[in-house]
């Protein structure tokens, strides 16, 4: 009912959930639009850091009827138990949970020095964007993720949480490596992350363990997000929408090639914020 | 860097990590803007059933040199380990946490039937949050929730997670019954709770846990957050901006005092959607 009273039909998204077995083992209970549930899974268990590559699974079986995505491994997972008993809520929907510290393997991670982001092509990715959203444009209420390959868009996930669907993305970047797509089209240093999330330390760490050395927002970022994109050496840009966008490190990364030619805003004037 | 190449300094929201040990024992960590981490850490026991009232509470000591919250029971948590060993990620972010199965208690919730909301309230409610929020228009990125007796604001909470907020107003509201002001001014029957994340399943739990009868959103609701409202009869408002409302659940508990003068949507006519 509207506020008019009015009666109408509308789409909601529909939430599925999804219960992750390795080896028989109950590991996690996944909600989720249930697009790629595969590449859901192996990307979730990539992610945690609970395998390392894509060869130490032998398969991953989802069956809808029971809500069950099993994972078989080759060798087991090494102590799973212990490893998945620390969890740290975190920031972005403020409880999400990640195992272990991810934040301690960061200091390993540098992404590739000349991987540049032309701003004619981050315009080109911000309205592929706009024409992609389907989902979200029938029911709302759910988030996208994409990567893009310059302007490119290789995959477009949309899902209830905006952690499934980097997840689902990063599950099939593993199998396209895997599967020697990934060297052949030039691997993640000319890739481009998107998002409509916001740029969390959770969503800047899942970028730069992709390997991809821009993420672009059209939401803003935390102050533990750019602590690890300088870290990492990640172009993070949030606020991307038409011809706006505010870059919050690494701005040596962006060529501007195409900029707007509006008069520039005010050094100190405010400006429309969305979260 | 904006998009003119100019560069300018920004407020970001400064989200810290808050351990929280149960009788000396690691239970979570949580990413939170700590504005109220005792009334957090509250609402968080709470929200997971952990606690079932504060009487079982000693003491709640936070620490931020240290990002530690302790707590202190009377008597001790009954089976910890076995309880919090269930992990169901929810779809908020997609991935967030709760212990156990806390969609088995709302079979036991029913919200009181005479709880009503008038629309000239809910209009006031909408133009409150609007002057209010203050960490949001200076730095984006943060979910704001909010409590309010008819048109009266009692609390207002921005956090970087949605949840973190609710669980914050959950605590303050179980402190404030057990002081004996809760019962005094009414009980949660005239209670109307607003977020400004989106009504999943969790969300609409927890506003029924805490016996709230109305929820009001900016953004949309999943399928199983309708579930769960229609199931505990909740009333849950969402896409409320300006005069505009959906009302997904029991449109029974809104007076419709206040009908906007414009014309009628057509009921087949596309609507704004906003995650």
């Amino acid at each position: 009912m509207d506020q008019h009273g009015q009666r109408d039909t509308l789409h909601i998204p529909a939430e599925r959930d999804l219960t992750v077995y390795v080896d028989k083992r109950e590991l996690v209970t996944l909600m989720t639009l249930g697009a790629h549930p595969e590449w859901l899974v192996l990307g979730y268990l990539l992610n945690q850091r609970l395998v390392k590559s894509v060869d130490e699974i032998e398969s991953i079986t989802v069956d809808w009827d029971v809500g069950a995505a099993s994972v078989k491994t080759r060798q087991g997972i090494d102590r799973i138990e212990e490893r998945t008993a620390k969890r740290v809520v975190t920031t972005g929907c403020g409880q999400g949970s990640v195992f272990g510290n991810l934040m301690d393997e960061i200091d390993q991670i540098r992404l590739p020095e000349e991987a540049e982001l032309r701003q004619s092509v981050l315009y080109d990715i911000v309205n592929a964007i706009r024409l992609k959203e389907s989902t979200y444009k029938s029911a709302g209420s759910v988030h996208a993720c994409a990567l893009f390959r310059g302007s490119e868009l290789l995959l477009f996930v949309e899902d209830v949480g905006r952690h499934n669907a980097v997840d689902t993305i990063a599950g099939w970047m593993a199998l396209q490596q895997a599967l020697g797509a990934g060297a052949a089209a030039g691997g993640a240093a000319g890739r481009v992350f998107y998002t409509t999330g916001r740029l969390t330390s959770e969503m800047v760490i899942k970028s730069a363990q992709m390997g991809v050395p821009v993420v672009v927002s059209r939401s803003g970022i935390t102050e533990m997000g750019l602590e690890v994109a300088r870290k990492v050496g990640l172009c993070a840009v949030g606020r991307a929408t038409n011809k706006r966008f505010l870059c919050y490190s690494h701005p040596q990364r962006l060529v501007l090639d195409a900029m707007p030619v509006e008069a520039p805003t005010g050094a100190g004037e405010p400006r429309a914020l969305t979260a």
